[in-house]
């Protein structure tokens, strides 16, 4: 199928992909009394009493807002909110149809870093949750570390910590088919964009201590002078222990793991070679990947994962947000924390048996229906633990 | 019924009045593939060539936003963002059903006309329209004045424009019933704020010519120093052409019409007794009227309207805004200028056949399913006929 063709053909056909349902009717004087005048001043003074019953008289235990600001839509770049907006709304159909949750796009007319954190800090209160989504790095940590500080509900900009979580996931269970260690092995992450870092921090935060990130000019090192930026900065100081330089090239030989979240065509079946023995590779470059499965298995990988559904072990990011959300608003989290994250990395890993097991199933299918209410029930667990819950 | 304690019940059951619903199921590969990645990456990229495909492609053309900032919410007064989320939900359940428009309920918290600008500004992307609800004056004039200068969709605060359509259309079938002029009449508007300055105004601009406005400390004329501020400063140039003086009770004297949107018991048996013959009374002051219908009547008036649905002749601006926003929205148009809203008020007041019009019967009942068809219609033409209209 042409996806391009056929899908624009769609969109013209649906004319949207979201409608915003009553659940109640007022087809009379007296519905009409209850859902609005008179009746509806009783529900708003009990919240004007108690600001906390905005969760339970109104939508928004159930509602997170999807807000990009069009910088970085897909792999299209910087092509304008309006143009975000077909994501935002699909996005908005996976939260309901993977999570139950009503979800709102929006889409900010700004690049400002100032403005958008106003606009959507301004917003919070309309939401039990904020989701952002397609935000240019390196603006996107900036923004999210300010939400963060500034809102009462949960903030998660999905193409990192999403992207973070299914990949943690499918390489806790590459490493239990291939009988590795977390605390032993060598991994490479090529790319130094939002998903490239958030994952390395959640692999560190979950037990991983000899990790190199690698951009454009290879590995990143404490004392780099070129090409370097706050972010990158920050994540020399917490990875490559050694000061280890060199190209991508130089830095995979002895690797136990390679992840792409990079470019097409980054990684050879030449440099696989030069990995440890049993090498695990997540090439999730979209839709071209740094290297295609049978280029990484000839040269010795025992497990390949991509970001296509058309081979085996697609990351794909609708396995986490959706369960992630639902757990975080069950509980009206005030965060989603990397405790809450990790949770919900190791529920995936574990919907795996150990029988069902092996290298061309390391990750549920997007469609297993027992995955949202997993992930939910961890990430409700961790928010417990953690202290963010609050009900 | 006690309204307010079977609404409070009601909302706890509802846990919300909105949901946010997909049009088109993602339960395969295939749907996803086609409603997410990769295939809505080429509907982006007809907006990224072209803005106002976001129209065709996406919810735009049926979305409205109601923002609220909580400050003016039903009688209650400023009871912050949250607490009017009730509110905000209602309107939207009511443009559902009312004009069969998808409506995003939003709060922002914020006081500050500048932050509230700036939010509603920047969000106008993911709208085709905006619905400003419960925002006190003399704020709401300047944050709706300056929202139609930066907004390329309509802005449109319903407090004001929804109440002076149908007091319009109302007024003008009152007239037709008393066989009074327009270009004859008294008329004296009471109270000073959003709705009293939106009435006034819409009634100059349909043809009224002798219209005083009052507030607590009486007729606002040109030169009056007490109690005055910036929008009481502009209607006195465009009213009270005698520079009349004096309380309501002065002024009322020899009065066609009284038009109350301010306080209970504002008038009373014996004031009405001192207007002309044939009196026109709107008392919308909710739920207690200006004066009660059987009071007015008492003092000689020949037609009551209130606000109430258990009296004749009820102000509702249900009856309004869906049909306005359902015409705007079908042209894409730019504003929602006076010239629709008079049109939109003919079409309300026509409605009703020279032979059942009488003094009991002067505006459409809210349920009437006429209604949004003829407004939007007549709204849809005047925006053509003004330029508004966009396809």
């Amino acid at each position: 199928m042409n996806y391009a063709e056929e899908s624009l053909k769609k969109h013209y056909e649906w004319k949207g992909k979201l409608e915003i349902t009553p659940r109640t009717a007022v087809d009379s004087k007296e519905t009409l009394s209850l859902a609005y005048t008179p009746g509806v001043a009783q529900p708003c003074l009990e919240i004007q009493e108690d600001v906390n019953k905005s969760f339970e008289l109104t939508r928004r235990w159930n509602t997170v807002a999807v807000i990009t600001d069009g910088t970085a839509v897909l792999g299209l770049g910087d092509i304008g909110p309006e143009a975000g907006m077909p994501v935002m709304e699909g996005k908005c159909v996976l939260f309901k149809a993977f999570g139950d949750v009503d979800a709102i796009p929006l889409c900010v007319r700004s690049k400002s870093v100032d403005e958008i954190v106003e606009t959507i800090t301004l917003l919070a209160g309309s939401f039990g949750g904020i989701n952002l989504e397609d935000i240019s790095a390196p603006r996107c940590f900036e923004i999210e570390k300010r939400l963060k500080e500034n809102c009462d509900i949960p903030v998660f900009h999905d193409d990192q910590h999403g992207t973070a979580v299914i990949t943690l996931a499918g390489l806790m269970n590459a490493l239990k088919v291939t009988g590795k260690k977390m605390e032993r092995v060598k991994v490479v992450v090529n790319g130094a964009g939002a998903a490239a870092v958030a994952i390395t921090k959640l692999l560190i935060f979950a037990g991983i201590t000899n990790v190199i990130l690698c951009d454009r000019k290879g590995a990143i090192y404490e004392g780099r002078r070129e090409n370097m930026n706050q972010i990158k900065e920050e994540m020399a100081k917490i990875t490559n222990r050694d000061k280890i330089t060199g190209s991508l090239k130089d830095v995979i030989k002895g690797a136990d793991v390679f992840i792409g979240v990079s470019a097409p065509a980054a990684m050879n079946t030449d440099m696989v070679r030069t990995m440890n023995q049993d090498a695990v590779i997540f090439a999730c470059a979209n839709p071209t990947p740094e290297i295609f499965p049978e280029d990484a298995k000839a040269g010795g990988a025992a497990v390949v994962a991509t970001g296509r559904s058309d081979y085996p072990n697609q990351i794909n990011n609708v396995l986490a947000f959706p369960g992630i959300f639902r757990g975080a608003l069950d509980v009206r989290a005030s965060d989603i924390n990397d405790a809450m994250k990790l949770a919900a990395a190791h529920a995936l890993a574990e919907l795996i048996s150990e029988e069902e097991l092996n290298t061309e199933y390391i990750i549920p299918e997007a469609f297993d229906p027992s995955v949202k209410t997993a992930v939910a029930k961890a990430v409700k667990q961790a928010a417990y633990d953690s202290g963010t819950a609050r009900v």
